[in-house]
């Protein structure tokens, strides 16, 4: 399975011709899944819970609908984060798409920072679908610091992690290989890169995308500023074997009654 | 609160001779908390369970005994792994010890490959005991891979995860950080070195011990092969703080309704 991701930085608000430029950035690419940054189309700073509902859509949008227009010429997923519009709340959303149609949409569980002000906190639960013989758990940008997340993701059998980001924190892309060791998957880390600087002191986002094995292994990463397409070749084989040893099953040796995580 | 560990290779059985080394090594040690590699007095490569058997103590056996004089001559507690009998059962097991006596003692959750074959399953839950104004959790070797255990652990108000280990594998070091980042807590993981050749082909262990904030900075590391003795002065006001934005509480944010860890 070839999987990859669009490092991507959208001008805010210019939601049309943001796809546009994904849409040429996208041509020619020769893959299974790939992973688009979180607010891929919108940006990410809005400066108002208004803004953000003008900006919003619904998961058969214009972002979907161009979405699957490329997916399908591209005969190829597509896992990309939007401002999720239902009735006057708005939730801040992954939505995979194939070449028939939009797949499947996940509300972000754990909202970061001043996105708490403005977004609903995401009532979706955690979502694996099916992209051929794969299946491929969606997860955005935060989702990741908490661990619960990614093992509630593989324990429900996703094999590939598709994680839209839009990171300002230098944590995440380091700990990509614990997530990935931790629950034998694959991820695609999507991030954005450049800055708005439309509320406040502005923010900078951090690039370095990197899609991991289930080994730990860092498959590709990208630079730190600046867009990057990358597509690596996967082997499914390794996320399907959780057994890092002959007497050992990561998921058969978890001891959930020795937990306390409530 | 001055936290360290003690990466060493012990002899293969010879119990007093290792508690006598390790007693020299921490001679004028200055720490409140040190601790010491999983089966740090007994060796590790067992050839049967009758071997295991008579070389396990009860948590009031010699070992203990030898750790608590060294505790109250140093002035500090003490966190090592031994051998533990329970009638005619044995776990991997680590106790706390401090210059007033035995604190408290865990039986490891997880047992990694050939430990299942001769140790039990560890019954004692994940335990947090008070070091001084400290809440010190104990977690043994392979626990670390599932990130259930550092989790419970600080759930519970670990703020310092005392890791013993005898690490062969190559990726918990470059994951404690992720750990200590997503539960904000102190981590040192004692690891021992060298080599043991009584079965099979024998294993190396890794080294390389590490001390780790809960902002993932590794405030220590030991050598890959030697025996080590390191001490880092660290805030604890560090891994009270769970908050790395204004508006997010690494544990507050959680939500375990959401969560499908069964």
């Amino acid at each position: 399975m070839r999987i990859g991701y669009l490092q991507f930085t959208p001008e805010f608000g210019e939601v049309a011709r943001n796809l546009e430029r994904v849409a040429l950035a996208l041509e020619g690419a020769d893959a299974d899944l790939l992973v688009l940054p979180e607010l891929f189309a919108s940006g990410y700073q809005f400066r108002s819970r208004e803004e953000l509902l003008e900006l919003a859509e619904p998961p058969d949008g214009p972002t979907a609908e161009a979405l699957i227009r490329v997916a399908a010429r591209g005969g190829f997923h597509l896992a990309a984060g939007f401002p999720e519009r239902d009735g006057d709340r708005a939730y801040n959303s992954a939505m995979l798409v194939g070449p028939q149609g939009r797949v499947g949409v996940y509300r972000k569980t754990h909202l970061f920072d001043a996105e708490t002000e403005i977004f609903e906190p995401g009532d979706s639960g955690f979502q694996v679908f099916a992209v051929g013989e794969a299946r491929v758990g969606l997860m955005v940008c935060w989702d990741w610091i908490f661990p619960e997340s990614a093992r509630t993701l593989a324990l429900q059998g996703a094999e590939v992690i598709a994680h839209t980001a839009n990171l300002v924190l230098p944590w995440c892309q380091s700990c990509m290989p614990a997530r990935c060791i931790e629950n034998r998957v694959f991820a695609v880390t999507a991030n954005r890169c450049g800055e708005e600087r439309r509320v406040g002191d502005g923010l900078r986002f951090t690039g370095q995308s990197v899609i991991v094995s289930p080994r730990g292994e860092t498959l590709a990463r990208g630079p730190e500023q600046g867009e990057a397409l990358e597509v690596v070749e996967t082997d499914l084989a390794l996320a399907r074997d959780k057994k890092p040893t002959a007497r050992n099953d990561l998921f058969g040796d978890r001891r959930p009654e020795m937990y306390r995580l409530g």
